[in-house]
């Protein structure tokens, strides 16, 4: 027997970039958090220190800026610029993940019309992307998270097993809240409008949880996932992480009023947790494109 | 010399209450974070443990969920209605304040029509109220919270002391970001419509802060302040706080590329902030209000 | 009428400094989060954005770090020093505040022996300081933040008030945790064992804590507040904030268990907050101490 | 082509269990943080919202205290009780994955003595176990999280790739600070002392850590990895998540100051993250293990 490495990776996490687009008719602000992790013939820094392989996480962290200098564009496409540099400029490098989170701004208005560059953040979910490259193939996860929605109604959960710890009661009429996090793979890394695909399919996820009269999280969390798939052609798979929200009824009995489902305690902890992925049966291959 | 009690308060914090108002035409939905704190005559229960005059913490989220009921209507007349039962309910319970967050929804659009019960979390800036009663006046304090902006342009800085610690450059073109901590003082606690003083605060924050041109963030400040006082008579002190949240320019030049104001990093700390008050100079006693 | 600027102050918040101190018998640790607040004549910077009377919050940053250079000692020496300077070397800033948190490490044993140089993040509390100065007096609090603490048995709670609102029910055996926020006021800035205080104020709260057989949580805080003052002659005044971190008994009757105070559920929130003074009744008058 | 259901799970997250053994000669704390994961045959509620085969998130949570009524034991102990339940105890539960956060907490003293009741949450590093099991196998990760250390000397970093993007300078000393974030995998899932087993495995990453001297964080990792494999003959697979906890040397120099590796500041983002595998080269195929 002997001790061996195994797999590892290293680079520079959550490189905060800045990037505005000075446009004379109105400022454009593009603002992300973009990790790197590189791997490739990484034994000899682990056993010995020798570093003549490592590319120092500095100065990937220099290359992100660097690489903004003339336009950011798509974050996968970005991603993807970034990603290709690291394997094709060192031999050392074999594999690049990158990963960028942009942060939604709001124009602000003044008087009713559109401020010049001026923003406001706003809060209705993280657009996010990974994209891995190996040298020969490229694959490109994107998705949304930090997305909080709520049903006020439309959601049951009655039928499930009873055990002897079952204390749970039925209902027919609850609130369902959840905070998306989606993530949806690629067919392939090029020839995709990565703008108009993102936005698809973030609609087809609100829309499918606002339609979906849900008898579970799991029903809900399926119709959203096929809502993607059936609207956006270029995606094949689509991965969810649905934590369920719990609002309880609050008990109003004790104190001589009814609560005909208005007044809601909104926990914390302990949540559900629904996890899930919808895919067509004839996707290619993931590969690379979840590690 | 002898060791007795000051100045005290107990209360229950964080109650997360939410309401649905289940209006045929569209079910409409009050996100808030309560929290209550008591004063009166606690001797006995610093000292021997007595309880007799204290009302539970219990008791007090009871009561904040109770009241909830029968509707909630703006947090500033909740909070007043709390804290009027408070001391007017109990002899021992003096004073009371009442603090409540509401956190922004926006409806869901499907098919282009607003949805009929569902909702995301929106992000710019949670609405506050801290209500101050003593059994014979009541004090009201509005704001806003967690509002974060940003100017692409028209800030500089420049003309400032040099000492012997000095490194920072002058600049006349920066970012400015910050995320605005504001809290403004009623008038009276009566006679206000407390949703359209609110609406027109924040927007007075934000036009104000969109259209000067900053010299310094404190002009910024008593820009913002002094908007808010010019646009909303019923108000008579503002308070912000504004961590100046630093996006650094990018030195590029090492890498034979320019920069010219486009590509930043955005730090977390240290950070600027600044923080102070504008009022009117005929304003009444602040009296409890801010305590 | 007229709009005028109120009171108002400026400084770079949360610089994180580290000092290591490289004795040859083992190097030392000081980590601190350093926070300056100015104030002084601020008028034209706010009303016209001239800033020849600021001291930017970048040199202030720069400061923090220089005056590290040779030792900083305990920390409200160091906060000392720090808030003279600024005052004492600029005409136009007329009062510091100068806030320190210091975080807890520990020296790592290897072999059984003290390691040189490594050092692992300890948790139990944060000690800090804020240091207030006028150009003429100085005032000191000291304190400890993020103490988490509990009692597994020892503490009840009956005898309070019943409302149509109670449904709590009487307990003479609960759990009582709580974090520990406490500040405490010396009577001088100068002649005091800064260290020594600290140890001896912390074990007082830490002792007075575990050996209170409570009826409620103000019995406790009073009691941790009067044991620091019986111990700690150079203080003056302590302010204590202690939520009541429930831990709820899980009911587990529906599957046949009885539950003899051993299994709880610890819930985030709501929480009790109980906020309290204990003070000499010929304590000096606190000034400018807690501003 | 037909959209599909892929892999899915659900369970509950997150329940804060605290377990209190009322030991007359001295109460002793478990305090966990619990998450249950399920998967099996869950493809009609997903289609069809039917829940016949559920088993309700709410019903995990009361398994999860229930089964503490008698005793924790050991993390990895108590999950497999659990885990082995839900899959033994439902034909429509194939895989379970139980996983645990052990927090830690010092016994207090009293006037030199320990106290019989009262214990401060200590800070250095969380236990954790990750526990799969289908019915036939189970399988036991270990480890430990948030676990802070720091060398104040004795690391250094040079001899990496130069190119284009690199401004980084070499150094002979630096600090080498991170949050150690590791999990190993068992041989095997009966038969081990797990309080130990855990207890030699974070004492052999603390003594790596101390004394190494390292010309990388990678090779500061391996010998982490390693020291666990060697001490700790029941592990056969170690995976490490490092973050390179920049603390960067402050520029003294424009205040006329050298600083000789004694001031720095300690930065929050970006940061290094550096990650690993050391195994043994016959270890036993992993399975669900990491899943």
């Amino acid at each position: 027997m002997s001790i061996v490495l195994g797999p590892n990776q290293y680079g520079k996490a959550e490189n905060r970039l800045v990037r505005i687009d000075r446009d004379p008719d109105g400022h454009r602000i593009t603002d992300l958090n973009v990790s790197v992790a590189l791997s490739g013939d990484m034994t000899d820094t682990h056993l010995t220190g020798a570093n003549d392989k490592v590319l120092p996480t500095d100065t990937q962290k220099n290359t992100v800026f660097a690489f903004a200098r003339d336009g950011i564009g798509e974050i996968e496409s970005y991603a993807l610029r970034l990603a290709r540099h690291f394997v094709n400029s060192q031999p050392s490098i074999q594999r690049a993940r990158v990963s960028v989170g942009q942060y939604p701004w709001t124009r602000l208005e003044v008087g009713g019309s559109p401020a010049h560059h001026s923003f406001a953040r706003s809060g209705e979910g993280t657009r996010t992307t990974v994209v891995n490259y190996d040298g020969a193939q490229a694959w490109v996860v994107s998705g949304i998270t930090d997305l909080i929605v709520l049903n006020s109604t439309g959601s049951e959960f009655w039928g499930y097993i009873k055990d002897g710890y079952t204390t749970l009661k039925e209902t027919d009429d609850r609130i369902l809240a959840t905070a998306v996090d989606a993530t949806w793979r690629h067919a392939a890394a090029e020839g995709t409008d990565w703008g108009k695909s993102y936005t698809t399919a973030r609609q087809s996820l609100l829309e499918a949880f606002a339609e979906t009269h849900s008898l579970s999280l799991q029903q809900t969390l399926y119709a959203m996932g096929e809502r993607v798939l059936t609207n956006c052609p270029e995606i094949v798979e689509v991965r969810l992480s649905l934590p369920n929200k719990h609002h309880f009824l609050v008990d109003l009995a004790p104190f001589g009023l009814d609560n005909p489902n208005e007044v809601f305690h909104a926990d914390d902890r302990p949540y559900g947790l629904i996890e899930g992925t919808v895919q067509r049966d004839d996707a290619p291959p993931a590969g690379l494109a979840w590690s």
